[in-house]
């Protein structure tokens, strides 16, 4: 097991990474915050598989019983909403949880992303633990307090900074995930190699078939993730110096197709990977980087998008469109590219044509590979 | 004019006293934030008095056009609820606000807490300045960063620490107040008074009739009340070493009558300085503090208390129940109580029959007071 410090100052956290560890740090969190209650926000569908186990890690974890609740709700971004979130504070209320309880959030980043932003603003703050159950959770939204939920269409709209107690990224509950998922979360682990980490970057290649991924070192990948963001993190947690916003390599490109599909056509990280893949077409273009770079992406990326269908329907304008209406609307329309692996830059104003011309490039690739399945 | 600092590491900002003042800072602040769009949260009945002069200020801030637009919703403590905050959201959404752009919040309490609130959690959080117009807001709820909202029975149960850009206290604008929402003003005067200010006290004690009391520096005032509220919250933020809980004298019992009266029959500052009454009674119960300190308290408190007609109806178990309540809901029941003039002392388990008897004893005397009218 391996434990990475967030070092944000003032409120520094762990992040704890290994496999079948989560019931017994979780036990020891909880030693240490004493609350009279715990509250496990999650799906129904997570805690079929998992909820016996925690449920009773949680109330072992001292001689006295501890109350332990569950709020659940079900499974998609279109639950991330203001709805959920006042069910979750009425919860919360009818069941008399004070400053001194805990949530745990125990699910994706759906969960994560709710039950951090209920925990930052019930009382003005209650503390929270998080357990991420998915690959891309664990390597990316689990970490960095980043909380919130979507208005009608417009995602994270509503959110806080707002940093957990601690994080436990248990490898050992990736096995229930998907291969689909699985596959969607390694591409958000692509993303730090093309950003920052030359090693990564081979070892997704060199196990370039998906089947013999599920044979990594899993514990090594996420530790090396939750390094980078880590770090990211404490020297910029309120996203303003720039470093922050590189971690949303592929993220410009790859929300306008996650909203002009209405989220469901693609996982985030199949959304991310289709980014990544235009934000390299975009940088040759745009006279940043060499062919090589639009190669290794895809090397590295298409094997990740097996499932992905694009519909013949969605066009390159409809993406744009979208991209337009994110900078309307409190998020700026920045992109951040490549000069090379691990040379990031964040560009504020690209083209309008560079970015339409690699949109519908890479659309209509995807679409040929597509039709030869 | 006079400049304090809330000296809060990372995140201090100024907050102006003075009079005739607003216009001219309001100018200057924008002119620093340059925003392209400016959204002022407000009553109607507010900006009936003051909008004009306002939105011409504000449009007339710098050369180039700035958007000002305004989100008005109706007076009352019921209003401060998840329903007016999503229109909040929705309305920042449909008129395409940004992080670069500005809230004012413009109106006592209720507006400040609720565009506070927004502007937190608005896409993770937007700058927003305070243009408090009570001096209840003036004293206390601009300064401090506490902003949220209601949820049924639970008062500011949503919510979030959340420092403005700067707060603007222009004493000229009281002059539209009511002599009873001057009252009420006066009496968390008063609270600063009896914690931490025998000057202040001196001033209140000597201008006995109300009538008087408009004659008062208010600038001097609301700069001495200023000074002492940034102090507090410079030191004690988010509201853990206990300082800035003494700020909460007489408010466990004022809570608790305003909320047994569902925030009908009294204003907040009417119900603290009941609240402040019965927390020297029990005081005195309680053996820490002898007959003057009750004395000290009627006298200046009880001319605020002109308009307080106390229903037959509401007892003692009312507000006993409210208060238990309370401390079930995250809310922990704890008294400041005084040792002596500007003597504080936190008291986390004060007996019950000393609660009970200090709210009988005051309530009996309130309407004993009430029927000689």
């Amino acid at each position: 097991m391996e434990r990475l410090d967030v070092k944000i100052p003032g409120r520094e956290y762990p992040v704890y990474v290994g496999r079948g560890i989560y019931g017994e740090i979780l036990q020891g969190l909880l030693h240490g915050l004493k609350p009279g209650k715990v509250a496990v926000v999650s799906h129904p569908s997570i805690l079929e598989l998992h909820g016996q186990y925690l449920m009773d890690t949680i109330a072992a974890h001292k001689e006295s019983p501890v109350d332990v609740l569950t709020f659940t709700f079900p499974e998609g971004e279109e639950q991330k909403n203001l709805k959920t979130l006042e069910d979750g504070y009425r919860f919360l209320l009818n069941h008399e949880f004070t400053r001194e309880d805990v949530l745990v959030a125990f699910g994706g980043g759906v969960v994560g992303d709710l039950a951090g932003f209920l925990a930052s603003s019930y009382y003005r703050g209650i503390p929270y633990l998080q357990i991420p159950t998915t690959l891309m959770a664990m390597v990316d939204s689990s970490v960095g307090g980043k909380v919130g939920v979507d208005l009608p269409g417009a995602k994270n709209a509503v959110g806080a900074f707002y940093q957990p107690q601690a994080v436990v990224c248990d490898v050992e509950v990736l096995q229930t995930l998907t291969k689909r998922e699985y596959g969607s979360g390694l591409a958000e682990v692509a993303k730090y190699g093309f950003l920052f980490d030359q090693d990564l970057l081979e070892e997704l290649e060199t196990s370039q078939q998906l089947s013999q991924r599920y044979e990594m070192d899993q514990e090594a990948i996420v530790g090396s993730c939750v390094a980078h963001k880590a770090r990211v993190v404490a020297s910029d947690e309120r996203d303003v110096s720039g470093e922050r916003a590189l971690l949303n390599y592929g993220h410009t490109f790859g929300h306008a197709l996650e909203s002009a599909t209405h989220y469901r056509l693609m996982r985030h990280g199949e959304a991310v990977a289709i980014g990544m893949i235009m934000a390299a077409e975009a940088a040759a273009k745009a006279g940043m980087a060499g062919p090589e770079l639009q190669e290794k992406h895809r090397k590295i990326l298409k094997p990740l998008l097996g499932e992905v269908n694009l519909t013949a329907g969605l066009g390159s304008d409809a993406l744009m469109e979208d991209m337009k209406a994110d900078k309307k609307r409190g998020e700026e329309i920045r992109f951040v590219l490549l000069e090379g692996l691990q040379r990031p830059r964040l560009v504020d104003s690209l083209p309008e044509e560079i970015v339409e011309e690699a949109i519908t490039e890479v659309m209509a690739e995807m679409r040929r590979a597509e039709r030869c399945h």
